[in-house]
Order: C-alpha cells, then structure tokens, then sequence
C-alpha cells in the first residue's frame, strides 16, 4: 500500500470514528502537519468543522460547546506552540469535568529532539490535567491498525464522558507528505462499525448504607448545592424532594442552577452568602449535620460556616469520585450518583411526608429578610449589584447566562434569586480563571436559545480574540460587559488596604473602553452609563440576531463602598433580629 | 515571629535575590495568591516591575526582553491557568534556549487537590519544558531558611544563564494573609549578600581535536550559520575569518545577524535558499566537508542540501550541548564554544593566509547572479517580497527587527540581503509558533534603538492582545502589518493543489482590517495599497515616538504567483549558466 493509502486508511478510520462514537464538532486550528486529519474530518459527512486561529480562544470555545451539552467535543490542533495554547482550557476542563478531546499533530519520531522546526516535547504534553494520554503510532494501512485507530478513539471518548468527566488528549505523529486520499476517502472505512461497546454502570451506594445515613439525619440538617457538572432533572427533583422531606434548607450555589424555576421554593436559600458573614449568624445557625453536593461554592462565607461546623458529620456525596473539600471539614466521602443518593434517602425516610421544621423556617425567614434588605440595591441608579439582581428578570425565558469570574460571579451569587423564570447558569469554575470567557460563552451560545456573558473588563480584554468566531461564524451573544477599569475584586481583599501599589499591582487599570474591539469583530456596541440606557440597550439586544455588546461603566470604589454599606446594613438587620428573637 | 514577618523575611530574601542576581524587570500579571512577592518586587529599589494582565503576552514580552539583552527575565503570576497560559512562551524559550525565570504562585498543601478554588497541579507544570523546577516549602522566618530561599533563587537564574540558556520554574506555596510588611521590607534582607557565585568554564576542545578537525578540512567546505542564542562579536568576526582562511562560503541564515554590517563580504552567501531549490545546482555544489552552527537555518531547500550530502562529513559545533540534526545527516556533535572553534581552526590552519577558492568563487558567482534576480522584485509596486528586499535600506541604522514566522522569516530568509547598516535581525524560532509574536518585538524595543516587526495578519491577530503593553507604557515600536486575509504559507505547500477545503482549512482568510485594532490600543493607523504609500507611511513612522501599524494590503494567490515565477526564472538562470560553464 501506498503512504498515501496507509495514512487515508489509518487517520481515516480515528475521523470516522469520532463521528461514531458520537462526536458532532471539530473545533480546528489551521497548521499544516495536522492537514490528512483536519482534511478527512472536513469531508466526513457527520462532523462539523469550525475553524479558529487562536488555539487559546479554540479550546474555551470547545470547552463551551461540552459544557452546555455535556456531550465531548473535538479540538484540533498543529505542533509547537499550538498545542500549548490548549493548556489553560485543558486544565479548566479538567477541574471543572468537561469532556474535550484533545487531538494534536506532532512529528514523526525522526524529527523529534533533534531540533526539527515546529517541534516540542508532545508526549504527556498537559501532565497530570488530561485523563488519558495516548502516542499514538505513525500511520499504518493494515486492518488491525484501523481497529485499533478506531479503538483508541472510542475508548478516548467514553474516558472523556465517564464520570468525571475531562479531558483526554491524543498525539498523532504524522510523515509527510500529508494529503490524504480525497477522492474516495470513505471507502477506507465504510462498512466498518464502531467496535466496542462501553456500558459504564452507575456508583450507587446500597440499603445498607441508607440504614445509617437516614437513621442518621438529625432535625438540623442543611444541604450545600455548588456547581454541578450533570445538574439533570433527576437530581434537580430529588433534593428538593429531600430538603422538603426532611425539613432542610438547600444552600444553592448560582451555578447549581437552583434558583432557576423555584421562585415558590423557600427552602431554597440564595442569599447565604450576605448573611453567613455574620459570625453571629454562623453560629446561631449551627446545624447537625451538612449534606454538600458538586464543587465548592463561591462564598466565602459558606466556607467558614462549614469550617466553623467541623465538628458535625459532613457528608460529601460525589459520583465523580473527587476529594472537594477545601474547607476541609468532611467526615465522610459519599461515592455515589447524587439523584440516586437523594432518591435512596427518600427512600429510607421513616414516613416520607412533608415536614417544616423551625429549623427549616428559621432559615426561611432569615433568607427572606436579607432578600429584602439586598433589593435596596434597585435605589441606586446604576451599579454592577444592581444588574446583577434584575437579570432574572430582564433575561428572556430559557436564557443562558454565562458568568464571569472574579466579580461577576459574586454579583450573580449575592444578587442573583430564586426566579420562575428557566434561566441557565454557567460558569468556569474548575479554576476559576479570567481567560477564556467570550470564548466558553460563544461556545456555550451555539446550543442556547438566548445566549448572554456577563463580564468585567480585564476579563473581557483577557480573551477578545475570542470574537473572531462571532463575526466569522455570525454567532449571537449579548454581552453585559461591566467595564470598571480594571480588577474588582481587588477592592473587596485585604490588598485593598494597602495604598501602596494598590493601582498599580491589584487595581491594574487598562484605560480601554471597548468601542473599537467590537467594532473590529463587526459586533453592536452600545455604551450605557445610566440604569435607563442599560434597559434600552438590553431590548435592543433582544433583536440583535448576531454579536452585542453593552458596555457600562461603572466604578470600582463605589461598587466595594456600595457593598461594605449592604453588608453593614445586613449585619445590623440580623443582629436586631437576633436579638428580637430572644 | 508572625505569619507575616516569616512571610517577609522568606520572600523578601528570595526578591531581594532576584536582583543580586542579576534580574532587573519583573514583568507581573496580576492575581491574589501572588501578592507578597509581586508586593516585595514592586518595593526593590533595583527591580523594575511591569505589569501585563494577559499571561500570555507577559510571557513573550518577557521573553523579547530576555532575547535581545541574553538576560534573565522573571514573570510573576498568581495560581491556575495563569500559570497554564505562560506554557507558550515557556515552550518556546526552551527551545530557542532564552533566559527565564518563571515565578508562579500556589496554595498551600492543605489547599492542593481538594477542590480548592483557583487551584491546579503546578508541581512540573511545564514538565519537560523547563531546565529545572522547584516547588518551595512554605515560607519559614529563620535565617538558615531565608539562607535557602536566596540560595534557589541564584541557582535558578545560574541555571537559565548557563547554555543552553532556558527558562525555569520556581512555585511558591503561600498561605494566607498574604500582605507582606511594607513598613521596612528591606530591614529583613538587608546586608544579607548575594552568597553563592557559580564559575561557569567554556566548553573547549583542545589541540588533540584540532589536529584532525583542520587536517581534515579539504577544499570545497561549506559553512552553514543558522540563528544562534549567543550571536556575539567574537564569534562573528571568528567565523568571517574562517571562511576567508579556509576558502569556504558561509550559508547565513537571516537569524545568524551575518547578513548585517557585511555588505563587502561576499562570501556570505545569502540567497542560497532561490539557488538550491534547484536540483542541479544542489548536486553541483557537492561539498566534501559541512560545518554548522547555530539552529537549523529556516531554508528548506538548505536542508535538501544537507539530506543531498549525507556521504560527506557534517560537523554540528554547538557549546549548548543540543541533538540540533534534524536532516539527520550529522556525522559528527561538537560541543565546542563556537567562538573558540573557530578560533582553534584558525590557530590549526597550515598557514593562515587568505584563500580565494575556485569552489568559494563558484558560490560567490552564483550568489551574485541569484541576487541579481532576485531585484527583479523592485518593478513590482508592492509586494511582501519586496518589502523584504527594500528593509536593508528603508530600515535606519542600528533597527532591530523582529520577523514573524510563517512567511515574513522565509521572505526575509530569500529578500533580505548583504547589507552595511547595522541591523539586528530577531523572530521566534525555537517552535516557530504565529503566536506571541507582537509581545516578543515589544520585548525588544525595551532595549532596541530603532524596533521595528514584520508580520502577517494571523500572526498579528494572534497575539493582539500585546499591544496593551504599547499603550500603557508608551512603548515604541513600527509594525510592518503584511495584511494578505489568511495564511500566506500554505499557498506554497502541497495542501494548495487540493482545492477541496483549501480556503476553509489553511488560507483561512479571517476579513479582518486592523485599524480598530490598533485605534483600540492608542496607536497610529497607516493604511497603504501601493509602494509609494509604504515609503510615506515609513518615513512618518521614523518620527512617531510611539506605535505604529502599518498595514499593507497584499494578496495571497498574487504573492504565490510571483514566488513561482521568481523561482522559475532562478531555475532558468542557473541552468544557463551551468551551460554556459561546460
């Protein structure tokens, strides 16, 4: 057989194979040593090909696209530097559980560490940060070698989407010359099946154990939702059916897409975040026993009173098999699927009716109140708090709303309520980085009906090659992008009070606004300064079938003042409170 | 002691280091967990701090800096993909072997791989692809540990200073609070002195080599320089001398910087990547002995030649101890000072004299008639190549010009010729990435008196995001924007002659014009379509104190058109004059 045949046969049957083994998008970076695969995957009839330049921005686009699908995507990339580009994504997917998979091109084993243009070291290039590492051979044109082509990526995939999920990575050396057979390229695999079948069974944890656990649930109990990576139905279901069961509040995280469709669902508490920074308040809530479900949420606050309460059995139920307890207050690491987890507890409740109990009450009340006191935050004529509290209501039903990090994130979390409307929330939250937002949103906008980022201005700045693939592919997403010259939530840290260098190291104001960055990408810009131009903009955008994006200015030392006179304002509320209570 | 005077005392006395050693600018990315060292830097009398958001960009400009000074670089950033994001730049200072000092910061053991936010694995993050990595212990206050901080940090900047130069990586776990003591920082290090110097001998070869070195250097030698890492002025004037004594041709490559300051010396041969296109002259050429220096030069067809020849003996002579063969056609590794070999064969060389050899006439010959060709590009109005071949003149004297990679290296490589001004040639070529480059130039023009970067548009688009560097800290620099909508290269390489999917998968024209772009950042915006504008646009730019980005607009096919038909006529030529020569 010719190279050219081996190559075609060889790299063909991997392409045809991601295709069934359910991979429906490529994101591809151009370069050359990876052309036979970007080619065959071009002309695969199931495969989408989206083409990016900047392999960073690629990767979170990707990164999107699975998160939002929870389905693998493919990204594809050349030697050298390109691959490293991946990196920040990879690791972002890897934390966070989102299955990408990685296909990189590299040299043959001839042009390697011998100083070949283009050519670094690509085995285990991610290290630890992927879930599997495969070098593959150099093309061969055998049967046997297409089987195992085809083995390798359908075991690729299934590691990609077996809980946890993540990324898994695949290097393919390849000779030149590098044109594939495109003639007929199918006719080197057609008629060849997806080999294996993986059936991965579910972690579910027997009767035996929910003896224990249920017989174990005190009155005061609390459960913990932070992000979920598979926040299903099921599950969604299930742990109200608990927290109603057992008379439990659900401390819900944002991103644990719970304050969405529970507008009726008081057990469901989302304003913890304001009143669990009052030691008294800690305290005087001091429960039984806590129940955490997904990764850590954003509140600091949250993680002192799980500190401030190690010595009460705390369950951690993860059917990821991970180890998140940065708080380090877990007494027991529950393996096991977490709709199957409430469901067996319901289960095993002793008479499986509703019960409020004071507990549950107190909670309720408390929540109540702050929510009050936080909704002074509409007197304010424009403030990042502000639109952070009316997005549940001026997003369109069923929007996606992705969340940037660092103050963004603590906006939506202290701010953003239990709404009837279905709005979906999402974050990168495996590191929490400021890179790769516009891309993960545009990513995530392929899949949404109503697309919105809302994003401060480093974070903005960090990935703007992102908007290449909105003006290219004519993407829409409205983006609320929050420009208060420079990092936030360095206002809100101990830094902060240090004058020395604080602008010049925390503060880092860049001085940009972003008229000519979205005008380069062919995007709407439209400048807000007033809450009224914010809510025209925000109708405007409604319309806009592409890229928009509505840039407000806001202040960064009113913001962190605004904030400090909440929580003063909160402290004193709970206090009076408290003390009523007596 | 407090948490906070360990915490001075340890990383005041790895900073304070930074600058005994020999580091002067510190370029920052901003973060949290990084704060008593970017704090306890920003305080150093003698540490220049330069912050960049982007990690990405700060790696390259760090890495720019690095490259035209052959000086250490620090960078600083906080935990995550921060740290994932500088992998790029890493990667590529390992490989064209440029002195970095990464500095990340991380959580502290208890907060490692429990889910703690912000928080990756950073042992080894950038596995083989640094010369050394070291994770620290939390800080501690003693002197024996204040001792042990300075002591790693001398032998991590010894390290990336000692060839081959590199980059290397120190994690710091810290804990908080993190807010140093400014008070008097210095009172923690003072006096404490720089406590261990590393004498590093050259790499020699003595007389014993020598003997069979010069004795067997026949007639017909080729001299090949490629870029090297350490162009100084004594192995500069060594290798010419060589030549001269030896009777050989030097191939240069742009990147040796031979083709500066030499117009007279014609032999140094400069277009022979035209000429060795040509089979004929290939095997006319046959060498009997081949002396390389340097990285392997960006000629393709120069290293045909090298494949051509693999019967006669190829020396690669590098003092940095590398395996750079990648024609697989060495015959013999000399770890040698390349200065000192040649100054050894000289010293070894029968009598010393200069020698004109018919075989060294042979190639100044065709170089001159090649060249002669090769001017044909100056009846074009305006071309990429002959923006090339017009740099030697329009650039001033003492310019530093840093190449993109892609076509602006190889235009250069053919068009940039013999010249008398003063002008250092740079580019990215350890993995030859599109990426990082508008941060690498602006890295040079810290320490460049006239700097000047030729790029594409990908390229450009690439590393956008570096030019905030140019707006908030005024730097100077001309960018030549080669604006042909796509990817130039890939219209000389075989994926050309496949229509199918050639525009989608490797033209990829991205239909970006830049002005917004560069407007974005401050910058001053020319916008040229024929010769003469580019002549204005340059003159103007020569008296902008700031950035300019001159962007032509060229076309890909036309660019290609024109290649082919350069190279055909060489082709002609040279068979002619082998006719001619029978």
């Amino acid at each position: 057989m010719s190279h050219q045949s081996d190559l075609t046969n060889f790299i063909g049957a991997f392409v045809d194979e991601l295709s069934k083994s359910g991979i429906k998008k490529v994101v591809v970076s151009p370069g050359s040593r990876s052309t036979p695969i970007a080619m065959l995957v071009k002309e695969h009839p199931h495969l989408e090909t989206i083409v990016h330049i900047d392999e960073r921005s690629a990767a979170f686009f990707a990164l999107g696209i699975a998160k939002s699908t929870n389905e693998p995507v493919a990204i594809l990339c050349t030697s050298g530097t390109a691959a490293a580009n991946y990196f920040p994504a990879i690791a972002e997917a890897y934390y966070s559980r989102v299955p990408l998979l990685a296909i990189t091109a590299d040299r043959p084993h001839e042009l390697r560490d011998v100083g070949a243009p283009q050519t670094m070291d690509q085995v285990n290039l991610y290290g630890k940060h992927v879930k599997w590492f495969v070098d593959m051979p150099l093309p061969e044109g055998s049967e046997e070698m297409a089987r195992y082509a085809r083995e390798i990526c359908s075991r690729a995939i299934y590691t990609a989407k077996t809980r946890p999920f993540g990324p898994v990575h695949i290097n393919f050396p390849l000779r030149e010359p590098l044109i594939p057979d495109l003639k007929d390229p199918m006719k080197y695999s057609a008629g060849l099946k997806k080999r294996v079948q993986l059936s991965v069974g579910e972690k579910i944890c027997g009767d035996e154990h929910f003896q224990m656990f249920a017989k174990e649930m005190p009155e005061k109990g609390v459960i913990v939702c932070g992000p979920m990576e598979l926040s299903d139905e099921k599950f969604r279901k299930a742990i109200i059916r608990v927290a109603e069961v057992y008379g439990y509040p659900i401390l819900a995280d944002p991103l644990s897409n719970l304050r969405s469709g529970t507008r009726e669902k008081e057990e469901i508490i989302d304003t913890y975040d304001a009143f669990l920074r009052v030691d008294h308040a800690r305290q005087l809530l001091k429960p039984e026993v806590i129940i955490r479900f997904g990764a850590m949420p954003v509140s600091k606050s949250l993680l002192f009173y799980l500190q401030d309460h190690r010595d009460v059995p705390q369950y951690v139920i993860d059917g990821g098999q991970g180890w998140r307890d940065p708080a380090g207050s877990a007494t027991q690491m529950i393996y096991c699927d977490e709709a199957s987890f409430c469901l067996m507890l319901l289960k095993h409740h002793s008479n499986g009716s509703k019960r409020k109990t004071d507990w549950q009450r107190f909670w309720i009340e408390i929540n109540n109140r702050v929510k009050k006191q936080l909704a002074s935050i509409t007197i304010e004529d424009l403030s990042e708090g502000k639109i952070a509290f009316y997005l549940n209501q001026l997003l369109p039903d069923q929007a996606s709303l992705m969340v940037g990090n660092s103050m963004p994130i603590r906006d939506v979390d202290m701010y953003f309520h239990r709404t009837d409307q279905s709005i979906e929330l999402l974050g990168n939250r495996g590191l929490n980085g400021i890179d790769g937002i516009v891309s993960t949103a545009l990513g995530v906008s392929l899949s949404a009906k109503h697309p919105y980022l809302l994003i401060g201005d480093l974070s903005f700045y960090h990935d703007l090659n992102g908007l290449l693939l909105a003006k290219l592919y004519g993407l829409k997403l409205t983006i609320i992008l929050l420009n208060n010259n420079g990092g936030g939530i360095f206002s809100m840290l101990p830094q902060a009070k240090e004058p020395a260098h604080f602008e010049s190291l925390f503060g880092t104001p860049i001085h940009l606004t972003f008229e000519y960055g979205v005008r380069l990408y062919d995007g709407e810009y439209e400048k807000v300064e007033s809450w009224s131009d914010f809510l025209e903009a925000m109708e405007r955008a409604k319309k806009n079938e592409g890229l928009t994006v509505i840039e407000v200015f806001t202040n960064r030392k009113k913001n962190a003042e605004l904030r400090r006179k909440m929580q003063e304002m909160i402290s004193r509320e709970i206090e009076n409170w408290i003390e009523l209570g007596k």
